[in-house]
């Protein structure tokens, strides 16, 4: 594990860590996490995408305050900071939901570009260690399955998906210049698909739709034929993978996701057996929900061997926790089960 | 061709136009034809790779007004402008040239993204069009050939040239986007090789390189077997096309470039021909300049219908003003031809 002894002494301290999103579903998680580790937490949100519900738990945390800004303007914190993490941005590609980077074009650009930009000057002025959350959509339309770091991705730069996209591949390029020029410490996670509690149910992505339905014992709506594969990591999985990476010294890009393929008709499925929902599938050809890829699978060779990790919670075991969720959430009372 | 009427009446009137860039290579040249046309124009540079030699012959041109700023910072103009038309960025590859974009990365990113952003902002604020320069590298190292608009290209995101590449592909979904959400009327031109006089000679390509060695009678050098080709267009053809592109309403990506290849080795033969060098070449196969493509040539069938452009200029016509231009830059008197 390349932990050098320095940053396990790090690890011990208590470190002050800005992050960007940190009302928003991963955002909110890694606060939690970073909070239990001991270090302390300042969180910048609008609240575009970010639920203040994600972080109303913290209100009387000594160790946490709220920073309400756009992380597309400049940032001023006089405090020494140890850590940026740089969470912020829309990143549901659903153009039905209001909440999809489709319908938010210039805030994910700006978010990707101003907010990198920012972010990390904001960590080369403190020489802070610096992570940037990437994603999975900068292999784009996949040619090559599984894809490992050293795929270069299928995108197309001016595609109703670019916003996304080309902004974080911007981000990462940028990140890079930072690590290469300005020897800033830095680290880059690139996020597959990822489910669990505090997912907005509106945000029209397949796990909340799906558990929504089956909690109000409608069929589940499958667009296309089903047959189209997924790879989900629930969300405690991928908070360890990137506690795990912060604490490293590797700037190149990690996978991390699981790569555990269930087409969506299995997963349609599974929920309404969990779910107890009786009222089965609807499947319509007609229609695609935005233009997601057939397929896309992290190779996670990488996260392996560098960090030790890989992902342990069960499908079963993540739906059930998100369904409770969801139910709370939505106020409909445990069934029979 | 796509010049609706109240477009072509735009054309003869006199625009206010402000060029970022306008001190650089490509940017001086369409300075003098904007000029030439009867427009004014407002050129902005910095001059990290912009020569203010190429804006010489300008001074005293009472329709010229050069505002030397970085095209990263806001932009401040008060009178009402038409048009601005972002050019500025470093754009020679070349890692042993000091004017190379991976001898100034964050510059180069930062052209490309806050540049676009400030450009676009002041084309939204002055309700004025916009034209971005874009580039066949948004084609990275391609996997088809010719490139048409509609190839999503192939590109490193953290590879060394990923601070031109993603720049100018995020520089392209913030122009679609612009256009799309804020209903800025935007163009996109995509760059391939282009050369001519006022291409600097110490940028390191492939052109100045070689005209600089015939005109010193010492032996070319080619890096690789001298296979890999090369399409190379006439400055005076590639400003034409983006000045017909300007008029249009065409939002999309069009390509300008020649789509002629020559190999490097038969390139540099015409060269020595010319300037009846007869030193001859040499071959170094253990080195490679840089990481350019072993091919890239534009599908220009878009320009041409859209357009009703090709290039005109011969390659020895356009070597030989190329040629004079540089032995004048050097001071070396015309030879027996």
């Amino acid at each position: 594990m390349i932990i050098p002894e320095t940053l396990i002494e790090t690890e011990r301290q208590s470190m002050l860590i800005l992050l960007t999103g940190a009302a928003g579903f991963l955002g909110s998680h890694l606060t939690d996490r970073l909070l239990a580790e001991g270090h302390e937490v300042i969180g910048l949100d609008n609240f575009v995408t970010g639920d203040r519900e994600n972080l109303r738990h913290l209100e009387n945390n000594p160790k946490f305050r709220l920073m309400e800004q756009d992380v597309s303007n400049f940032i001023q914190v006089d405090e020494p900071l140890d850590y940026v993490m740089h969470f912020a941005s829309p990143a549901s590609p659903n153009p039905s939901s209001p909440l999809g980077y489709p319908n938010l074009p210039i805030q994910t650009l700006k978010a990707g570009a101003l907010g990198t930009y920012n972010s990390l000057g904001l960590a080369k002025a403190h020489r802070a260690r610096f992570l940037l959350a990437s994603t999975s959509e900068v292999y784009g339309d996949p040619t090559v399955h599984p894809q490992s770091e050293e795929y270069w991705g299928n995108c197309d730069p001016i595609g109703p998906r670019s916003v996304y996209d080309e902004a974080k591949r911007f981000a990462e390029a940028l990140t890079m210049a930072y690590h290469n020029v300005h020897g800033v410490r830095t680290h880059i996670v690139r996020i597959f698909n990822t489910y669990g509690p505090r997912m907005r149910l509106d945000d029209g992505r397949v796990v909340p739709n799906f558990i929504q339905q089956a909690l109000r014992k409608e069929p589940l709506t499958i667009y296309g034929t089903g047959e189209q594969t997924r790879s989900f990591c629930y969300v405690s999985d991928l908070i360890e993978g990137i506690y795990r990476l912060m604490l490293t010294d590797e700037a190149l890009p990690v996978n991390i996701g699981n790569p555990n393929e269930t087409s969506i008709k299995d997963f349609a499925l599974i929920i309404n057996k969990l779910c107890q929902n009786e009222a089965g599938i609807i499947t319509r050809y007609a229609e695609t929900l935005g233009d997601d890829p057939q397929r896309r699978q992290p190779d996670i060779t990488r996260a392996k061997s560098i960090l030790q990790w890989e992902p342990k919670v069960e499908l079963t075991e993540g739906l059930n926790r998100t369904i409770d969720y969801m139910r709370r959430k939505l106020g409909i009372p445990a069934g029979q089960e």
